[in-house]
């Protein structure tokens, strides 16, 4: 897995969230000067507007799907946008929409989360990272470095992937000629289907049964399989080998586990790959160990696919970017 | 063109919007009874939450582009509808689903009309069929029979077109299994591009341009060509001959010229539809005769895209239905 000619890994290393996007953005690793213009650039669009603040609070009170309330959220951005009438073929214009929608999403699923929980809005900071930011956010308090670390890297993990589902429907929309948030927001609708994006959270719920069960993981698998039930987070369109994400994502789910003094997510993770492996030939992907590490983080299952739309946007605006261009 | 093997002339002459939908979602012409409790169960759905009504007040202030302000609202409208939570491939829930967002785009539509000219709401009234109850919440006022006939007319005619780039876009979002909702919300932001569903309004700039100037509109229109200007409204992608619906607009738009007394609008698309066949070979598509048909009727002009989405809702649920289906 490639983003602009830089492997996943090096990437997944040593760059941030931020410097990731501007790679995908503008084709090249940002220079020093130009990432901290970027990086300020970007805290400085963190805010939302009141009006969406209100929506936010009035799907957080229907306890709206979050996909669906992103979904809405990110369609409303737009009316409140400074280059909404900007041509949709104005490059400039699309990096500043780019860039906004990218910041506020974290914003407005951390302020949706904490109006369905009745908790007050924490506003966003601008001395903190995306990642970091938007756990800051969500909990209230500032994240410990290996936490921020660990969902900075998850973001970086998740920001692109060619030509998936959403990304297409993202072009199908761009191919008219209509605008970013227009692109964007047909993009969360095709990634919020059980077939796309839906599959960390079932790989989740599936944790948790085997950890309720009286049964130690393997004989959960092993029994799973005799009856024929799909185990989520398998298998790959385009991997036939073990995801490079699911490998980066394993090391941060055994790092947490061994920080909480709790091997139970991880070690269940691995007893059930392993028995995959053997019995049917399959490997993980990026869904599998992206769940038991955003389980030890503390999100809700329901924000893990939101999650994934916090980060792959940058990816679906890159598209859009170069369909535009040409 | 032919709905599920009914010509759109005897469709247009013969069948309200109501039931050339449930042609459309069923895949036969309803029976009496049939026809009535659908009729019914249309007009039942047409009131709008609070909360969505708040957000088309917002959207409304901010004079946001009525394209976008309808993709938020149908999106928003998942988290109110009772069926939220069924399976995407239910299709009982589906059809519900279906008929709610298409009986509630008119309510939206016409509440975003009038808050943004501080008019006062006008709530749907269940004893005027879809395209009546529309002028009625528009202008605050039961319209003629001429005018309620034309719009029926009109949404009978743009309800379908087969594999359009926004029916394509909403077949993507549900091939994830993303439900009625998400599909819906992403066609309408492709409907939005301006290589799609913006010609009629393109096309009524030009009529309102030739009127403003002191050109006969042949003349104008020899100088338009001469300098190289694209005229819109011209041309399909798949009509080499003259689109069956501007046949049937144009002899509408002519009706309502006479029972004004003003064929300006009506005389002035026919000497361009004139020059460009003569110089161009060009016929007219549905766009050239919508656009002097809603003028006439006192439709705003950046209404006619969001009411070829009103209109065209019925098409893509129509594909969505189907395409989960298999």
């Amino acid at each position: 897995l490639i983003y602009r000619g830089h492997t996943i890994e090096d990437l997944a290393q040593g760059a941030s969230y931020e410097e990731v996007l501007y790679l995908l953005w503008h084709g090249h690793l940002p220079a020093e000067d130009e990432l901290e213009e970027f990086t300020e650039a970007m805290a400085d669009e963190r805010e939302l507007d009141e009006g969406v603040l209100e929506t936010v609070r009035t799907l957080a009170d229907t306890d709206a799907n979050p996909m669906s309330a992103l979904q809405t959220v990110v369609s409303e951005l737009a009316a409140f946008d400074p280059d909404a009438d900007a041509d949709p073929t104005d490059r400039e214009a699309n990096l500043r929409k780019g860039r906004r929608i990218t910041a506020k999403i974290p914003t407005a699923l951390a302020a949706f989360e904490r109006a369905r929980n009745d908790d007050e809005f924490v506003a966003p900071r601008e001395d903190l990272g995306h990642a970091a930011n938007f756990l800051y956010m969500l909990n209230g308090e500032e994240p410990d470095e290996v936490l921020a670390e660990t969902f900075d890297q998850a973001l970086v993990l998740h920001v692109d992937h060619g030509l998936n589902a959403s990304t297409f429907a993202a072009m199908v929309t761009a191919s008219t000629l209509a605008d970013v948030h227009a692109a964007t927001t047909s993009a969360i609708g095709a990634l919020s289907g059980s077939l796309h994006g839906g599959a960390n959270q079932d790989v989740m719920r599936m944790l948790k049964e085997v950890d309720d069960s009286d049964m130690e993981p393997l004989e959960w698998v092993e029994t799973a399989l005799e009856e024929g039930r799909r185990v989520p987070g398998f298998g790959h369109r385009v991997y036939n080998v073990k995801d490079p994400r699911a490998k980066i994502l394993g090391q941060r789910s055994e790092a947490l586990g061994e920080a909480a003094g709790d091997m139970r997510w991880y070690e269940m993770s691995v007893t059930i790959e392993e028995h995959l492996m053997e019995e049917k030939g399959l490997a993980p992907n990026v869904d599998f160990y992206s769940a038991s590490t955003y389980y030890q983080m503390g999100i809700p299952v329901d924000l893990y696919t939101p999650i994934f739309a916090m980060s792959r946007a940058g990816g679906w605006i890159a598209h859009v970017l170069e369909q535009y261009d040409d």
